[in-house]
């Protein structure tokens, strides 16, 4: 039997990663009610919106609003998306706990994201982390396309390695290594958490899966073999990958609890909660969500 | 690195498994067309079709008329599902390399399914295995809720063991085990595996996973990690659950190709062929098949 975890962490995306690659706007009021029901899951993350410039995050645009108005839960840790000062600002105004920045592994994919070179970026980061802890909030890397880039094809884990020796040299607290576009299979994660878990300590490192070939779950079961306890998932599998219309998005947090509760790993979250917030974001979005479990959940009898 | 096979063998079962759950009829020369591109996919095994009383499967009415009417690919080998001598009868005239016999691990689910007791079944299963075997046919038999049924609840290893030594006593070639419900994680894979692989060579087990809850793939990994090397699946996730209208079917031949090419296993198989042929019975059903990469080809520019 493999060295599973006895627990994991679950840091749930959905409001975020999820619902910024949604057509449909949801309205703020929604938002609030979805991410009140998300804060009663047990969950003991929420990354509840974007502070990127709504001209690029329509969808998440109500940002302020939404960090203004939601119930905080005192178990519950709520981070936001934050790419520079001026989001930082807005970020803690609508209260944060913790504040993720992101960048990419891939030279083309990060001035394709964020207009920057790698080496133009880091300033700007190492300023929002700065004044972030010194705020007193805790901080999340995300370090996107650490498997394969649309552009580029494979990325070395030297060179997401590189990205991340500069962020923990910054001060971030942990870093969320992201297959961006759904794309490893478990040799790949294999490779890489050799090279990551030789220079950090598994409790730094979130995986961050898309399920758009279906590999997900076999991944977050190799990093498990590893002994990484920490992923980002998204209620339902909300989300969609921006490159192909019509495919899935994040990891549904859904079966990533079917999983872990399934090999008797703690989570401390209730799978009836998340299937009830499901169901309730699904209607707002007005079509199924490509989680299996919910599916399944949502047609048995 | 996991000790992973370096060549796996698919068995098509969409045409049989994936089919016998759909509730569109797909015109016979349909079923023909689509069948005479899966032979040219490279897979190895196709099971075309059942010859279970067209009373309980309407879908494969036409078993007779598909067997007479495929083109056969010498390098493929064609079986088909097989209730009974009668069945068995129509598959010799029909045209079958291979017969495919089942019953259940579960009391309650063969009686539901058979309508018969497991002790019930065995005399007439030897019969079929027994004649398929004079005629020169391989045989295989499927052994159903190997992790978990449906009325019953969990099933024990030793519990598949025992149905499992009666058939390869009866000369079974082979033994397919079935998550029927597509309820499984991979710590049952494990324990049921750690049985199976002291009582027998792992050449001689099938692996089939059904993606109810998204746990397929990462059932696979763990087979293979067992060194099982045989798996069945249908092309697109074809299928469904008959307990869950809208679930998931079996696993996707698609997303089982992606896992296996991406971890460098070779397989034989086209993913190109097998994405045209999921189009055209995707095209046939009218309505958009599970599988993950399928919609992600489908849908990428």
């Amino acid at each position: 039997m493999a060295n599973w975890p006895k627990y994991v962490q679950i840091k749930e995306v959905g409001p975020r990663d999820g619902l910024q690659n949604e057509k449909t706007w949801i309205d703020t009021s929604d938002k609030i009610a979805w991410i009140n029901m998300l804060s009663e899951s047990g969950v003991k993350e929420i990354e509840y919106s974007s502070f990127v410039n709504p001209k690029w995050i329509p969808a998440l645009a109500d940002a302020r609003e939404v960090g203004k108005r939601i119930k905080r839960n005192p178990d519950v840790s709520y981070s936001a998306l934050v790419p520079n000062l001026k989001g930082l600002d807005f970020a803690f105004e609508a209260g944060i706990d913790r504040a993720s920045v992101f960048m990419s592994a891939s030279e083309t994919h990060n001035l394709n994201n964020i207009n920057k070179s790698i080496d133009e970026t880091y300033p700007i980061l190492k300023q929002v982390i700065n004044e972030a802890k010194q705020a007193g909030k805790l901080v999340t890397g995300y370090v996107s396309t650490v498997f394969d880039c649309p552009h580029e094809g494979k990325i070395a884990p030297s060179e997401v390695h590189r990205v991340c020796e500069k962020l923990f040299e910054y001060g971030v607290d942990d870093i969320s290594l992201g297959d961006t576009i759904g794309s490893a299979v478990p040799s790949q994660v294999e490779q890489l958490l050799e090279t990551m878990l030789t220079h950090y300590p598994k409790e730094k490192i979130i995986m961050h899966f898309h399920d758009t070939r279906g590999m997900a779950i076999a991944n977050i079961m190799t990093s498990m073999q590893y002994g990484v306890h920490r992923f980002d998932s998204s209620i339902g599998g909300l989300g969609g990958c921006p490159y192909a219309p019509g495919a899935a998005g994040n990891v549904a947090t859904n079966d990533v609890l079917y999983l872990l509760h399934g090999l008797g790993i703690h989570t401390g979250m209730s799978e009836d909660k998340v299937q009830e917030a499901s169901l309730f974001i699904q209607g707002k979005l007005g079509k199924a969500l490509p989680s299996r479990s919910l599916a399944y959940l949502a047609s048995a009898i």
